[in-house]
């Protein structure tokens, strides 16, 4: 059975909840306190080296990392993986930026007030530009949006299930998403699919933790 | 015709000057002068919103951004794209893990010291961080080519053109490679591929940037 290391805060962890339900694939969830360290714990690095959630268990020592990678997987021979080859190649170009200029300012921003990292100086300093940066990655969204009513194509594909993730709480890093009408209107349509999930649903059965037993 | 916008200073850029060359794709390449803010002009964020390079131009009013997308594109049905299903979700792993925990530290660095950006206290300050995060995305790298020639599979794909771009430069970073044996023997793997083009090389047919004839 699959199973999925994550943690319940993570949008990143989210897009691969969101699409095992939407999917109906039965799997276990591992929880892991990253407060505590347990993503730092030599047996989770064994996992995965980078030391970070998600982490998707495929079979016996085979772990697929990276999110986004982990959405590609699941999504094969879905409606969330569009058919032709350009269409596909849009979605990636979605997901990398997703990675590079929106998730980098918009979660972190998010991670470090609801992990109430302390603000020194550097850190207010560093907030100031992915701020900055943030909106812009919003702004461009705003403007994809306006003229159409998913990210590629005519439905909903895993570059929406990638953006939504952070997006739609964004506002807990401190951006206000009133400034983006379609963004809004956009995140409506996303949440009202059926079998749509939130981000603090868990998913699947929920296993224990253990650093011993993670192989 | 393709058409690469470009600079060639560029790591992400090379990346894809290096598969154009490497499948003998014929293609006009427009150099863009970033620090004059070629790239920032109305006209070029009309044809990528993002404001980078490299954007890959397919045809009229038709667009690519993103370097490991266009990689992406490039290598379907070549050997750079492997056959199996796990292999190509191992591929895109490396891709995302290389925009998101490789580039922005290993790349950035670089970009500040080679393009003499003002070194201001908080610049220092993001210095150092981006200097420990980069080091631990080439121990990453180092241990895993201490157990494989290549990054996914027996043969070189796009992870290994994706990471080759700026890890053989990472010391114009500051970056000590010598700490790095199996990396520094992946990078001669690497270069001693037939056809192999340096990051310094221009590929294709020049064109003049125009900003005025960019559709």
């Amino acid at each position: 059975m699959l199973r999925l290391y994550d943690n319940l805060s993570s949008g990143n962890g989210y897009k691969v909840r969101w699409m095992l339900a939407q999917l109906g694939l039965p799997h276990e969830r591992v929880e892991l306190d990253i407060d505590r360290g347990d993503s730092r714990t030599p047996q989770f690095l064994a996992v995965n080296p980078n030391g970070r959630v998600p982490v998707l268990r495929l079979g016996p020592g085979d772990h697929l990392a990276e999110s986004n990678a982990i959405l590609r997987w699941l999504a094969e021979g879905t409606p969330f993986w569009p058919d032709g080859r350009r269409e596909k190649a849009a979605v990636l170009q979605w997901l990398f930026w997703e990675q590079y200029s929106h998730e980098p300012n918009v979660a972190t921003a998010r991670f470090w007030i609801t992990h109430r990292f302390e603000m020194t100086p550097e850190r207010v300093h560093a907030l100031v530009l992915k701020r900055e940066q943030g909106y812009a990655a919003l702004r461009q969204m705003e403007a994809h949006l306006m003229r159409h009513d998913w990210m590629v194509g005519d439905r909903c594909t895993i570059a929406d299930v990638a953006l939504y993730a952070y997006t739609h709480v964004a506002e807990e890093g401190g951006f206000e998403l009133d400034r983006f009408p379609a963004v809004l209107r956009w995140l409506d349509r996303f949440a009202a699919q059926p079998g749509h999930i939130r981000i603090t649903d868990p998913t699947g059965t929920d296993v224990p933790f253990d650093p011993d037993l993670l192989a």
